[in-house]
C-alpha cells in the first residue's frame, strides 16, 4: 500500500463528501444513524470476530490486562455502541440553526447560521467504541470524518467503520462521510496532519504526549483535550458536610477521568474542623494523601507534597491537600497550578462564590457542586467528542454545536455601498 | 538588544496582564480608550515627528508613492485614529455577556459566559493606524495585545503604542496590556510565534504570503485573513437594472479590498440583454475585462480569461466574466474557484435565492446586495480586526465578540455525581 497516496485519496474523498453532507436533511442523517445501529446489532458476530483477532494479537504482544479489557468488545458493549448511535439520532440537528438575525439601517437582513465545519480528523487510542461515537457526532453535525484509531484495534475499528459507511450510503449520503485510515503505518498520521487543504480540524483523543506530538506536527488546527488538574476549594464559610460530600465525590467516584479532583484546598479557619474526618474518609477509601506542612501538622499519615504534586494529574486514588489563608490565595493557586479544566468552591458566602466564578480562569467553574459534572451528557449536550482545553473555537465539553461553524446569509433588495 | 529575551519578556508581561484585564470594569477600559484619544490629539506633534522619520527613511529606501502615502500620518489621520478609539469606547463590552443559561434536571444552573481570549498577537504591515485600531479592540475585549508592525513604520507605531500604554496605566490597567515589539529584527516574529505558553492567538494582517509564512511557522493558533475572490451571479430571473448597480458597486466602488468582486457570472438566458450595457459601463470606468468564449462572442474588446483568472484576487480594476447555464453551475463554480469570502446572487426567484444561500459555502452569502458589505462596521459590529477566512473560532468580520472565548459557570447546592 502506498500509505501517502491512500491517505491523500481518503482526504480528497472526504472533502468531496462535504457538499452533499452540508445540505443533507436531518431525516437522512438520522436514518443513517438508526440504520447503523440496526446493522451493528445484526452484525455483532462479525464485529466480535474482528475484535477477537485484535485481542489475540494484543495478548500475544503483551498488552496489559487493563488495555485488553478496554479493547474487548462484548455483546453488551456492541449494544451500547448501537444505543449511542440512536441517542445521537435523537439529538437536535445543529445545522441550519440561526444563531442571530438582525436588520441594518439600510434594510439588509443579516443572519448568522450554523453550518458544518467540513472535514474532521479524529485520532484516538485503544477503545473501539470511539469509532462509532465520534463518527456519529461528526455525521450528525454534517461533517465528513476521517478516523485514525489505535493500531491494536484496527480490525475492530475497520469492521465498525464499514458498517457506518454502508449505513451512510444506504441513507443516500456519501459513503466517504465516514472513513477509517486502513493502516497501522505511522506515516499515515504524519501525512494526514499536512492535508490542510482537505481537512478542517484535527481532534486527538488520548494521552498528553499523543496530543502534544500531533499539535507539533499538524498544519491543521488542533482542538486539544489536555489534562485536568482540577481543584476543590473549601472556603472558610463552607457547609462542611456539603464540602465533604463534594470533595469525596470529586476524588473517588471515578478517579481515572479528567474532571476528577487532584488538589483539595482548605481555608485555614476550617482546616482543623474539616481535615481530620475528611482525610480519614479518604484514607478508608484507599486514597493516598499528600499534603502541605499545615495539613500534615493536623492529620498524621499524610505524605509530604512536592511542588510537582500540585501540577500532577494523578488519574488515580491520590490526592494533594493544601491549607490556604484566603480566597485570593486559593484563586491564585488554582490559576497558577491548574490546567484551566474544572475547579470548584464550596461556600455559603455570596461574594466569595461570585469572585471565584469570575476570577478562576477555567473552562468550568463550580460553586457547591462536584467537578465531575464537566461532561457533555451532564451539561445536557448529549454525547461529546471530548472536553476541550483550548481557548479558541470550543472550550469545555464538545458536543454537536462545537463541531459546527457558521456563515452569514445577507438578504437585500438592491443595497449597494456608498 | 537580545531579541529573543526581549520578546519572551514582553510575552510574559502580557500574560501577567491578562488577570487584571479579565476582571477590569467596562468603565476603566473606556476611560483608557477615551484618554488615549485625548493624548493622541494632544501629542499629535510628537507622533508626526516620529512619523516623519519613518517617511524619510522610507523615501530614501525607495518605498513606492502608494506605500509612502499609506505610511504618512497627517493631522487628519491622527484625529481619525483618535475618533476610532472613542468609537470602540462606545461599543458594548462583550466580556461578561451570558451567551446561554439553563437549568439541569438535578438543579445545576449552567451559564455560558463570554471572557477575554487572553493574549493576542497582531502582526501587520505598513499603515500605522492599525496600531491604534487593533490595540483598542483587543483592550476593549479584555485582552493583552502584542503588536508587531512593519519595520517601515516602527517609530510611528512606537509613538502610538506608548500613548496607548500610558493611557492604560492612567486608567489603572496594566501598562503591559498594550505592547509593541520594539525591533525590526526578523527574529522577533519567529520567537513570538513559538510562545504558545503565553500567547493565545495570532492575527496576521497583510498579504497572503505573510499570512502563509506565519501560519507555517506558528505553534500558536492563527486566524487567517486570506484573499477574497468574490463572485456576483446574475441569475436568469434577475432584475437586470438592480444587477447592474450591484455588480458595478461590487467591482468599482473600492477595487483594492478583499470584498470587491473579482468574477462575474451571468446566466446564458440573460447574457445577451445584460452583458453589452454592463460591460460598456465597466469599460467606461476603466475596468479591464477578461471573459469566457461566450462573453467574448457577445461583447467585443474582452480579453480571453485563463483558468488562472478565475482564481485571482486582482484587487484592481480588472474583472473576469463568465456565462453559465444554470444556478447549479454557478454554485459549483463559486465553491470551486472562490475563496469562501463573500459571494452574491441577484435574482427574483425565491428558490434560487434560498438554494444559493444554503449551498454556497462562503463566510458571507448575499442575495440582491453588493459583496462590499462584508465589513465589521457594515454588519453593525463597530470596528473590526479583519475578515477571517478561517472556519474555526471566527468566520467573516472579526469584531469584539470574536476576540473573546467563554467559560461555563455552574451553580449548585451540593450536587454530586452518582
Amino acid at each position: 500500500m502506498d500509505v501517502r497516496q491512500t491517505v491523500i485519496d481518503l482526504c480528497k474523498a472526504a472533502r468531496a463528501a462535504t457538499r452533499p453532507l452540508a445540505t443533507a436533511s436531518t431525516d437522512a442523517k438520522n436514518r443513517c444513524l438508526k440504520d447503523a445501529a440496526t446493522r451493528l446489532r445484526a452484525q455483532c458476530a462479525q464485529v466480535s470476530e474482528a475484535n477477537r483477532h485484535d485481542v489475540e494479537r494484543g495478548r500475544a504482544g503483551g498488552l496489559s490486562a487493563a488495555l485488553l479489557d478496554r479493547l474487548t468488545l462484548t455483546e453488551a458493549r456492541v449494544d451500547a455502541m448501537a444505543k449511542g448511535l440512536e441517542e445521537v439520532a435523537d439529538l437536535p440537528d445543529p445545522v441550519g440553526e440561526t444563531m442571530a438575525r438582525w436588520r441594518r439601517p439600510n434594510g439588509l437582513e443579516i443572519g448568522q447560521v450554523r453550518i458544518p465545519l467540513g472535514v474532521v480528523g479524529i485520532i484516538y487510542e485503544s477503545r473501539p467504541n470511539v469509532t462509532a461515537d465520534a463518527a456519529a457526532l461528526c455525521l450528525k453535525a454534517g461533517n465528513a470524518v476521517i478516523l485514525k484509531g489505535g493500531s491494536e484495534a484496527i480490525r475492530s475499528n475497520a469492521a465498525i467503520a464499514k458498517i457506518l459507511s454502508d449505513a451512510a450510503a444506504g441513507a443516500g449520503l456519501p459513503a466517504a462521510a465516514i472513513q477509517l485510515i486502513p493502516t497501522t503505518d505511522r506515516e499515515a498520521v504524519q501525512v494526514l496532519l499536512k492535508q490542510s487543504q482537505y481537512v478542517d480540524v484535527i481532534v486527538p483523543r488520548g494521552g498528553e504526549s499523543l496530543i502534544r506530538a500531533i499539535t507539533e506536527a499538524s498544519s491543521i488546527p488542533v482542538i486539544q483535550h489536555y489534562a485536568g488538574v482540577c481543584h476543590t476549594y473549601v472556603d472558610e464559610q463552607a457547609d462542611l458536610r456539603m464540602a465533604e460530600e463534594i470533595c469525596f465525590n470529586a476524588k473517588v467516584q471515578r478517579p481515572g477521568v479528567c474532571n476528577a479532583m487532584e488538589n483539595m484546598l482548605v481555608h485555614a479557619a476550617v482546616a482543623p474542623a474539616f481535615l481530620p474526618s475528611m482525610l480519614k474518609r479518604f484514607g478508608d477509601a484507599q486514597v493516598e494523601l499528600r499534603g502541605c506542612a499545615r495539613t500534615r501538622a493536623l492529620v498524621s499519615g499524610v505524605l509530604p507534597a512536592s511542588e510537582d504534586d500540585w501540577r500532577t494529574e494523578y488519574l488515580d486514588l491520590i490526592l494533594a491537600v493544601k491549607v490556604v489563608d484566603s480566597l485570593d490565595e486559593a484563586i491564585q493557586f488554582i490559576n497558577t497550578h491548574g490546567t484551566g479544566h474544572s475547579d470548584a468552591i464550596v461556600t455559603k458566602h455570596y461574594d466569595h462564590a461570585r469572585r471565584f466564578q469570575n476570577e478562576v480562569d477555567s473552562a468550568a467553574v463550580y460553586v457547591n457542586a462536584s467537578t465531575r459534572f464537566t461532561d457533555g451528557y451532564e451539561f445536557g449536550f448529549g454525547a461529546e467528542v471530548g472536553i476541550s482545553t483550548n481557548r479558541l473555537h470550543a472550550r469545555g465539553p464538545m458536543g454537536l454545536r462545537e463541531l459546527t461553524t457558521y456563515k452569514y446569509v445577507i438578504s437585500g433588495n438592491g443595497q449597494i455601498r456608498e
